[in-house]
């Protein structure tokens, strides 16, 4: 890529799925300060520096009371929201996690409700987010047929210079059998 | 997400691999200003407001001269790049693409060589760089067992308030026969 100066033209947000396997449940909340009441999965703005799965984490935590861990990344969304704020546009990630704790204790000041929600149920569901009906159509899929359909996993690798990593997210792809 | 004012952290840069399905090779190029000789994908920063897909094919034919269509998003790659520059970071963003038209005329500014390579030679090259080589080894898988298996797809949604719309980025799941 051209590596001429550039300039930050986008906000990064992070969304995270906390799927629960063995029950599968999901983890979402509904917005306080939104007139629908919408279930979507709880997420944030990173912060400066901070990586993908680092914001998931954090966020689900903040607004949930959840411990949970990054696993994969199922989904991006871009959008040039106000085009007369100085150009900027949100580039929207949506993370795959799993849980480390179960109890709930949500952010009142962010949410009006927090819960696990079968699966099956968000996916059909018209109290949601077109987004996340989506996701939901997916992670079903995962939980029936394996994760490794809809992931995209992450791989660190070493930068040019030394010392510095950078995260590199794709499809897995099948391991070819050795001969 | 939270929508609380955020402030734009990351630029975005998109490469883009464009693939000739009939003969198997893509199209590559080499930088005239680095030190190695490294094959890599043509591409560049967006311009604010421009969408992945609209950048990659611009970078491609101003890079090239190819014309190209977007197909798909392959790969994300998040770097912190410059802890002191402003907690400016990058997200790049490797996508598929279809050529619209074959014959190469290169920017001598920016480019050394440029050349349609076949994907099973740049799989296994040591003269590229490691994020090159991984995608080529999926463009080499999806020519082999269908693009399906490593696309995520381009799914236009409007946004809440009128006129707008974003660009959602996922894997498509196979369609279930009907009954």
């Amino acid at each position: 890529e051209s590596r001429l100066p550039g300039f930050a033209t986008h906000q990064v947000g992070v969304a995270g799925a906390v799927v629960d396997e063995s029950s599968g449940k999901v983890l979402v909340v509904q917005d306080k300060n939104k007139t629908k009441n919408a279930w979507k999965f709880p997420g944030g703005l990173s912060d400066p520096g901070e990586n993908i799965g680092e914001t998931a984490v954090r966020e689900v935590f903040e607004e949930t009371g959840v411990h949970s861990q990054f696993r994969s990344l199922l989904s991006i969304r871009q959008q040039h929201d106000h085009p007369g704020a100085f150009g900027m546009s949100d580039m929207y990630v949506i993370c795959r996690l799993s849980p480390l704790s179960y109890e709930i204790n949500f952010c009142t000041q962010e949410c009006l409700r927090c819960e696990w929600l079968p699966l099956s149920e968000l996916a059909r569901t018209a109290d949601t987010t077109p987004i996340t009906s989506r996701i939901a159509g997916l992670l079903l899929h995962g939980l029936e047929r394996g994760f490794d359909t809809i992931d995209l996993t992450m791989e660190e690798l070493p930068a040019v210079y030394s010392g510095m990593f950078y995260q590199l997210y794709h499809r897995q792809l099948p391991v070819a059998p050795k001969s």
